[in-house]
């Protein structure tokens, strides 16, 4: 359209394609997965993943940031007969953080009138769920969760541990019913959002990452934030929240909303607090319930909501090493302690639980007192607010809401599992979504990996969701290229967890990869990684020539001390002794194939 | 000397300072380590820190490449009488690979006759500490891993898991011997590597991180090398293993040890493989044996030796996805079924230990059989093998051998402690030394992350010391940058699980930067980070002035959205209040400050 209309990075990743998946009750349905081909020498069907990149990466499609995406979801919302199109809130000038004219960024050039519920009726997929209702949203992530993997169901073995989560050998539509139902697990899908590709977050499914972006007072553009969307669902990342604090912040979050297939999250105190000028006793409920409103109409997909930051908890943060290190929640602390009042959030959750049901806006409710150091972890504070979010949960349960709850933080490695056990006792199994946690505080520049280790082990345990971490963490803002490290490092913990838990199909495509890795197939090894990519480029460093790429040792080693090399020798030549003789002279013992006993195969020296 | 003397890194790290602390049994000992200075303003002494870097980052001291650092350990050495001097092993040109003259690395410029025990004595820390000694080597290690905290022993508080191990308040010189002796410790000290400043390796003490450098055929050089080893101690390396394979192998590793303030490690079966012309099978004992006492007369201080890949076992490895991945397994698995006999390390090995002893170089019993794939992890192959390096542990203790054993590899998070707990069972709590492990295979390029998550857990679970991965890991030669950034990852690992375990003096160092990082001492939050030069990077790409390192905000949100500086408005506000007024109310219930029951703080809903 014009100078200010942002270009995002589009196209197919290396041997990548796109499929579309149908349902069975709902024949419409297009679910999207990525199929990477391997070299036809493998003789391997090409491997399915999880592609949360939405068209962008479609080669039948064209997208234009400036019409924003499909909108998919929209006749699947207008066929229930429960929602209404109305004029909606007018903009104001605060919404924007009061710009002048020349430094506004333009308004997004198609406007939809929004829509709510019709008669007070709850919208949400918890209401439908728990009225038996199967919803195209509930079918779309039950194909998504298999990775297509219905051909090798039988062949799947299970092996994890997961700690009591119960992962079925198969997700159907009714079980991803009855999950949201029971509160287990919540699908993002607020009805002013019909561009986003349903996407499912729970104990028992894969493990999810989120990726922040947004502008500061300090720093960054539109254009970033919405080629940082696009970006960070290329390589991963299942949902994205807008942190913008600085203007223009209703304008660029349209962007946003418009041009992502991911759900949006955001943390509505930052634009009530914009609003009044940055002065937190400012705030008031009259305020932020007009932000929630304002931000329904746009579709942002879920909520942070710190409410339970209670005045009586403060104090119990005043001997912290570090205090209170989320911004909403020292933002409501110190406006609970200027009014000496009990936090309005808390106050008003119900009023909040009202406007959330009747555009689906899930919760996400925040943890303001999370530690951010680990002496401050799993302390009096922490545990105090997440005893409250149990019972701002029910809360919202009962008004057909769906809610997540958010965790820390910074917790060294043997504090972490108390975490998820607490979450799970006193939050009745509503999804976890943690940030991080970081397992130490000595690394500023290396919080990724910090903070990777501390995810991975949680989600293991039993986090639905895993909020990421950049490079940056505690000295910048993330730019591009941080973005990327840390949906990589992300999807790493994940997919970490994925594995030990037992996922039926995670497990695929590493085997897949090992195959090709141990076949010498460079190509298909730098395809079927995360960040094709990087690792080509690794690769290139060092044996830049394109023979390379078939060559039969790997460029650490070369030639003559590749192991891999050596253990195809090895099986060659065990072909030629017999391996099959080989291997029962093993079992029966003799002078060279000593008795193997036991499973682990101890054995007796000559 | 010439334009082959390489030129190193040298100089103190910011505000660091190099300290050296006196023994007590053995006042001539100064152990170095590495004060912190923190601003002024904050009223704190000095942090300090462990420190591998060796002279290099001593202000005091201008080393030179080619005269070798000082022989710190050669009086301690020759006062225990029980050495001599003698002409040794005279060097020949295939160990250097039969190079020609004109590409010959030059010989290190001064040479030192090589000290071997006389008698068939055992001149091992293990055969000082079985008859009651405390070496110099024990006291300075002793000292060495209190990290100066004597001051602070009785403010310590005691926080972790440590699954077992005996971790004490205070490691005196005592406790470090009957470790020692216990075969539960190795500290790695050739009598002929003097320049060495000792480190101890157990699951009671700090866990360490081992750095691999190396040339290969196909790339790099003698000065690159060198540099690598300075660098990799500059940011933490603990030791370091020289796995060169390509030509001047001998005359590298001289240049290498002679500058090593730490222990270095080999895997002596890739000379042994070159003197050979890269023919696994035409190896000979006799020929590995010389290469043993070669590297054993340079001052080599553990031998990887794959005397567990034993022929029996080599038809488990058939149908593994990744067969064998270790070099050194690959090699000794295919010359076993080539000549199919048992392995020449297995039925020599107590020929090896007689090596050993008569110079103390420590055993790292090698897992040639280690899975290189998450499909391999934890099968019949691996744990086989590590029955047989049990066994072989007992051999060569009764040899007085010190010994540590080799990990793995690829292993998903649910099968990483039952490696752990099956090592400490069958290698009698010899200590263990893994290979990251990777976490999952699907993201070559990132392996130090992938690795980095399984190193943390099983350091934790109990490993003594982990071995490094670097981003290039499977796809090319780690480079200068990969060595640091392997480092880093490796040293949060480690400091991770020894936070987890609760190491009395760990968490003084998160703690210290964590109230830097809430008082805005942005130089302190640098200074005292495992990396300031990219910390400080960081910052600076998105607030370069010099004024914002005094910023009393955090540059990812701003001066409006920081959570510190309104933290500090919140204290404030609750001095005002009178915090213990408050905290009083809070306990005793009212209106606003409810009654807390319970250490975590439930509450009733008003």
């Amino acid at each position: 359209m014009n100078a200010h209309t942002p270009t995002v990075t589009v196209g197919e990743l290396p041997a990548s394609k796109k499929v579309h998946k149908p349902g069975q009750l709902h024949p419409q349905l297009r679910v999207p997965m990525r199929e990477i081909s391997v070299h036809p020498s493998a003789g391997e069907p090409p491997v399915t993943v999880y592609d949360s990149s939405g068209p962008y990466t479609d080669a039948a499609v064209k997208t234009e940031i400036e019409r924003g995406l499909p909108r998919l979801r929209e006749a699947w919302i207008e066929a229930r007969g429960d929602v209404e199109r109305y004029e909606g809130r007018t903009i104001k000038p605060e919404d924007n953080g009061f710009v002048s004219a020349d430094r506004l960024t333009p308004e997004f050039p198609v406007r939809n009138r929004p829509l709510h519920a019709v008669g007070g009726r709850a919208v949400t997929q918890l209401a439908y769920a728990r009225a038996g209702i199967i919803t195209p949203e509930m079918e779309f992530v039950a194909i998504r969760e298999n990775l297509g993997c219905e051909q090798l169901r039988s062949k799947l073995q299970r092996d994890g541990e997961s700690f009591g989560a119960a992962i079925p050998d198969f997700v159907t539509p009714e079980f991803v019913r009855d999950e949201v139902a029971r509160g287990r697990a919540i699908i993002p899908s607020n009805i002013n959002h019909p561009e986003s590709e349903p996407m499912i977050i729970g104990r028992n499914f894969l493990v999810k990452i989120n990726a922040n972006i947004g502008n500061s007072a300090v720093t960054s553009s539109m254009a970033e934030e919405v080629e940082k969307m696009v970006w960070a669902i290329r390589w991963g990342a299942d949902t994205v929240m807008d942190l913008s604090t600085g203007r223009n912040i209703h304008n660029i979050r349209e962007w946003i909303v418009r041009n992502s297939p991911v759900p949006i999250g955001t943390v509505p105190i930052y634009q009530a607090l914009e609003k009044v000028g940055g002065i937190a006793e400012a705030l008031t409920w009259e305020v932020f319930r007009d932000t929630l409103i304002e931000q329904a109409e746009q579709g942002v997909d879920y909520f942070t909501i710190h409410a339970g930051v209670r005045l009586p908890y403060i104090p119990l943060t005043v001997d912290r090493v570090t205090g209170i290190v989320s911004r909403g929640g020292s933002i409501m602390a110190k406006w609970c302690l200027h009014h000496h009042k009990e936090s309005f959030l808390y106050e008003h959750f119900e009023e909040i639980c009202d406007i959330c049901r009747t555009y689906d806006v899930a919760f996400s409710l925040g943890d303001g007192l999370r530690p951010g150091s680990i002496a401050d972890a799993n302390d009096r504070a922490q545990f105090a607010e997440l005893e409250t979010l149990g019972e701002l949960t029910k809360i919202a349960w009962a008004k057909d809401c769906q809610v997540m709850i958010e965790g820390p933080g910074h917790v060294p490695m043997h504090k972490i599992k108390q975490n998820m056990d607490k979450q799970l006792a006193v939050c009745g199994e509503a999804p976890f979504y943690t940030l991080g946690p970081l397992t130490t505080d000595i690394a500023p520049g290396y919080d990724h990996i910090t903070s990777g280790i501390g995810a991975a082990m949680i989600g293991w345990f039993g986090t639905a969701m895993l909020c990421y971490v950049t490079p940056k963490e505690h000295l910048g803002l993330p730019d591009r290229d941080d973005v990327k490290t840390g949906v990589i490092t992300y999807k790493i913990a994940a997919h970490a967890a994925d594995l030990a838990k037992g996922h039926p199909a995670a497990k695929v495509r590493d085997d897949a990869l090992s195959r090709a890795r141990f076949e010498f197939r460079w190509e298909d090894q730098f395809n079927l990684s995360l960040d094709p990519e990087t690792a080509r480029a690794f690769h290139d460093e060092t044996l830049p020539k394109e023979a390379h790429k078939v060559a039969h040792f790997c460029s650490m080693c070369g030639p003559k001390f590749c192991s891999m090399r050596i253990s195809h020798d090895i099986r060659a030549e065990a072909q030629k002794e017999g391996l099959a003789a080989m291997a029962a002279k093993y079992r029966d013992g003799g002078d060279l194939y000593m008795p193997v006993n036991g499973t682990t195969g101890s054995t007796t020296k000559p």
